[in-house]
């Protein structure tokens, strides 16, 4: 998986210079390779260049196109980007598969999804780094030539980022899982507090701000998200349909198995992959707290670097009504005592 | 509101020395008021005692008894408390207000609800800090005196809290809201992931992981909650299930209105106090690579805050298959820019 990846043949052609694809961009040009850009919107490609991401000096036969434009043309611009260049291979970026890789029987074409995204989009947004140890999914078609998802693959971990290799239909209703279904359902959550006044919103604590935090995103980009992968997300809501109206009933009639409802909940989470890929593991959380200043923070955490303890996680609690801060560090368990008594011979309040 | 409370008045009996009974012992221990621990849990007491929290000898006339015991109980102990000390105020720490609140009749009760609590339950992980900066509602009855209210809330704030007066009802809502069914929510996306294979969930981000959080807490205890809280959780979770049923139509028919719907969402999480209880500033992520070594963040929070800029919040980017962690610092958008320029210039790879 870490092995070198074989170089990126020269030209590569850039179609799209939003985000992902000056991304892709400014990537290949800082491993040198010769990158050529396309876009509809002529401003964008000149913001691109002018960002270093490439030429726009017309392409004649780029050994790779990457097509990084929106879902409802994709389909068609990949069947003219076979015709015009007949010897390249072809990938995209676009976050649905099955719609692109039903329609396509070329060889050439490998379906591609890096999973990387950012609040902002544009292609002033676009960073070299942007798939630095991402996951990138690989999606050939039953079509793809081994030599096209190889070149494909190098591509993406040319990037930095992680490839993995799923079929278009598992690869769809895998994101309408880990990722469609959590945003609308944190959008949900989140459109009932629209009711409640100050004083009730005063008891809102860290759960609540977890489960609502993506859904604060941008509405336009998630209205064609959504609609690209209906299908799937429309039954993978109609699953959750079926688990609420469960445990309603359980609710209402003051039942029995809320605790299955619960530990069936609490099961899923064990199949998030944690830090680098692993299952996660246990960690301990030290609670300290410290003045709301500039510097406090770091001075807490250089405190906890020279302790030697490895930090998996940090987390600062957002109080209401007072100027100081409740930092959690998450560490392994055999160090969260041996951090809060070092912590606390240096003058700082911390506990487990 | 941050006026200093008026001294409590000693003795205080605490019945009941699990987490919050304990943590409210040890605090008020260390702001000099003399504490009694009582528990039917002999152990427990001894623990609570052993840690410094109180002591367990007999009280004749307590001003103030905190019952800090399971809801299937807390009624028959507050009578049982009022009965036995007819000079005392009593109060408690349960989250659910509305079954106790209408039971009680006399001028010395007064509900009341601390919004902390830990992954760890038990006396061993009380501490006299838990209450530091985190809301305390205060829920009187149509009974309560204002003398009673005025010693509940002189508590609660001697231990550092902030409170805020709700209505039992309000309150009930309130965590309905803002607690409960959020928990619920997170179990029921998680439960999802149960059917999903290894190279799926290489595909899940933060947003899953924000999403899931909470649904890895112990389920016992919020079988119990739940339980207690049943009506205001039925009727928040009907008004979700219609908020489904209108989203999965709008999905299916691929019909408008889901930019609606993600609207509605958005204009919810406006409503989540932010930073010291005021309403969500505007931040921007400043992205950084650091290598995953004890330290590491130490040194890039301690360069942040040597360019003087205050940190909003600070996420660590759990990545797959590779040695490199991205954190996110977030910090207000006018100083973004800056230091993401003074970080790169001190030889971190940042961006925006």
């Amino acid at each position: 998986m870490s092995s070198v990846p074989t170089p990126v043949e020269s030209p590569v052609l850039v179609v799209g210079t939003g985000l992902v694809g000056t991304s892709v961009a400014l990537g290949l040009t800082a491993a040198g390779v010769q990158v050529h850009l396309r876009d509809v919107d002529a401003e964008n490609v000149q913001l691109a260049v002018g960002l270093g991401a490439g030429t726009d000096a017309p392409v004649e036969a780029p050994a790779i196109v990457v097509l990084a434009v929106p879902p409802s043309v994709l389909a068609a611009e990949v069947e003219a980007a076979l015709a015009e260049f007949p010897d390249a291979v072809i990938t995209d970026v676009g976050s649905v598969k099955q719609a692109v890789c039903s329609a396509i029987t070329e060889p050439r074409f490998v379906g591609g999804h890096p999973m990387a995204g950012k609040e902002r989009s544009g292609p002033l947004a676009g960073s070299a780094r942007l798939f630095e140890g991402r996951p990138w999914a690989i999606v050939p078609t039953e079509y793809s030539s081994a030599a096209a998802i190889a070149a494909v693959e190098d591509l993406a971990r040319t990037l930095g980022a992680v490839t993995v290799r799923l079929e278009a239909e598992s690869h769809d209703r895998a994101v309408a899982v880990v990722s469609h279904v959590p945003h609308l359902v944190s959008n949900l959550a989140a459109g009932l507090l629209n009711d409640t006044s100050e004083s009730q919103m005063v008891l809102a604590g860290q759960g609540l701000r977890d489960v609502t935090r993506i859904a604060r995103s941008d509405t336009g980009l998630w209205v064609d998200i959504i609609r690209a992968n209906a299908e799937p997300v429309a039954e993978t809501l109609n699953e959750l349909r079926v688990r609420l109206d469960e445990l309603i009933s359980i609710v209402e009639d003051k039942a029995s198995g809320l605790d299955a409802v619960l530990a069936r909940g609490r099961s899923g989470t064990n199949h998030i992959p944690g830090k680098h890929g692993d299952l996660p593991s246990d960690v301990t959380t030290v609670y300290v707290t410290i003045d709301d200043e500039p510097g406090e923070l770091a001075r807490l955490l250089v405190d906890t670097g020279d302790v030697d303890v490895n930090i998996e996680d940090v987390r600062i609690d957002h109080e209401v009504g007072r100027p100081v801060g409740l930092v959690e560090i998450l560490v392994v368990p055999e160090r969260a005592e041996f951090l809060a008594g070092a912590l606390n011979s240096r003058g700082w309040t911390a506990y487990l």
